[in-house]
């Protein structure tokens, strides 16, 4: 007879979409992964909801597939922009879902029934690479995620980072110009601002003010607003020069952020996860050419850069990684 | 009848200076401390005489006031400008010394005839301030050493982190303005461009340029090429306003520098050693306001911003600590 198979449920957080799906707890496979949209204007208590109603849906598909019962979960990791408290499973802000000290492990542990953890997103999806995808066996390993932010984490001998005070990894707010463009974060001069996706794509609609031949106008109608970051990697494909020189800036911002961070913690890999990693060599290649002019040789030499290897899921991945880890006190 | 105390000495190599002295096990006191010109220019094996004769300097002070013989003491710690490699011992580069792939530690060793240890001196002095100075106890702690370069050290739970090819720490080459000044390692607007003891020296001779009342000419007796960052916080003390603008600007730059080190590790302390420390006041309350408008809140509370307790000899104690813990595995 063999040993039941036991799960955990990871739920992905996100300003646009929650992703969440099961695992078992060796992390062999992904099970009954799904994405539905965050409506985070609909309030916190509806987003709470939603999160609910997902993680029901993971619940009861995965003992449909699996034949499991519900007593074979063990929780819910959750992963949330933030910052966050891990002991309290407050998130203390997170501005792009208007949050502000609220409570959301316990409010989802409580309505599901089940432990949960929470922990930042960013750092879920450094530890969903470096469990599961790209990053397996590195030993020390910075992660970046693009997105609607520039999040980050950190893992040392094989232990994720959290810091002081739980905030640690937020390599998006590191200044590469310290008299330059305004942050969200009230900043100045933040690698967020120049290469998040909606920086990105702001830099797209400048490049278009003036400018000759793109087809970017055209693929989204005319309407330069709805310009996105996916909108300039798919130009850049197509060997559009506005794109194409967009995408060669945005690797020389990511160039200068990421060789602070070399230079900084001399890791051995960093890996880049989110959307951007849809723009391949085309953003990769000349992003490592600009470490390389930037960063310290024997620390260039000794750090592989790559794209993230699970990105739909790094973040649902890592977050049931982190439950695990908190929970069973091992990987 | 009491146990014998055995000896470590520590040395610090810098393009300027030699410090040595030796410390018991339990680095409970500083023995025999003392300094020689490095006098790089005379050539590498002339360098090597000169740390060999403190060496011996030191032995021989410390076996007269301590009535201790030779065999008790059990060996070098090193620490030196670098990139370099801890386990073979070489130096890679150090453009202070003008050296290139030195073998430091094995020449000091067979002359000595003691065991001796290699590393970085920024980490050393780092490592120094976390055993016995301004960072005892901190859990998560980053060095900064400000003279003639920035340098740097991290401590992760007690441990000095090295990374994954043994150069780590390089805080100085953090770019906070990728479009600023040149820095001496080739990059583009490093903090050490801004904020090195050359850097704010030349800072200062910039601001003279077309000014009216600054006692910092006289200072120097009317030749601006003999200041010096010490000139600068001098005039400083004294209240001379060019020489407090460039105290602000230095700490301005520094804020941002630190920040992105706040942001990125959530330490629980950034301990700053050097002779920048002698500004006091004057450098660290600008320099924690600027860290306050720049890192996230909860990683800024969580951090204390203090200047080294080991002015003229965290490096050496951090050196003798460095080679215990390699020696015998533990502090």
């Amino acid at each position: 007879m063999s040993v039941k198979e036991r799960y955990i449920i990871g739920v992905d957080l996100g300003g646009t979409n929650i992703v969440a799906g099961a695992m078992p707890l060796d992390g062999s496979r992904e099970i009954a992964m799904r994405t539905i949209p965050t409506m985070t204007q609909t309030g916190a208590d509806n987003v709470v909801t939603r999160i609910v109603t997902i993680i029901e849906e993971v619940i009861a598909h995965t003992m449909k597939e699996t034949g499991c019962e519900r007593s074979d979960f063990l929780g819910v990791g959750i992963g949330s922009p933030g910052p966050l408290n891990r002991e309290t499973g407050v998130v203390i802000a997170a501005g792009n879902l208007g949050w502000k000290n609220f409570p959301l492990r316990d409010e989802v542990a409580s309505r599901v029934k089940l432990d949960a953890t929470l922990d930042n997103d960013a750092r879920c999806a450094t530890f969903g690479e470096y469990w599961r995808g790209a990053a397996v066996g590195v030993r020390n390993l910075i992660g970046m995620t693009l997105g609607t932010g520039i999040g980050g984490g950190i893992v040392f001998d094989g232990q994720l980072y959290h810091g002081a005070s739980d905030v640690a990894g937020e390599v998006g707010h590191t200044t590469i110009d310290s008299t330059g463009r305004r942050c969200n974060c009230g900043n100045y001069g933040c690698l967020e601002a120049y290469a998040s996706g909606p920086a990105i794509a702001e830099r797209a609609r400048e490049a278009l003010e003036g400018k000759e031949e793109s087809i970017l106008s055209e693929m989204v109608g005319g309407d330069v607003s709805r310009i996105t970051a996916q909108t300039v990697y798919e130009a850049s494909k197509r060997e559009d020069a506005v794109a194409r020189q967009v995408v060669r800036d945005t690797a020389r911002f990511l160039g200068a952020g990421i060789s602070n961070l070399i230079n900084i913690f001399n890791p051995d890999m960093v890996v880049i996860a989110g959307g951007v990693t849809q723009a391949g060599d085309a953003l990769f290649e000349p992003l490592r050419a600009e470490v390389r002019r930037r960063a310290f040789k024997p620390a260039v030499d000794a750090c592989r850069i790559v794209p993230g290897a699970l990105p739909l899921s790094a973040g649902v991945v890592g977050a049931v990684a982190t439950f695990k880890m908190k929970t069973l006190g091992e990987l």
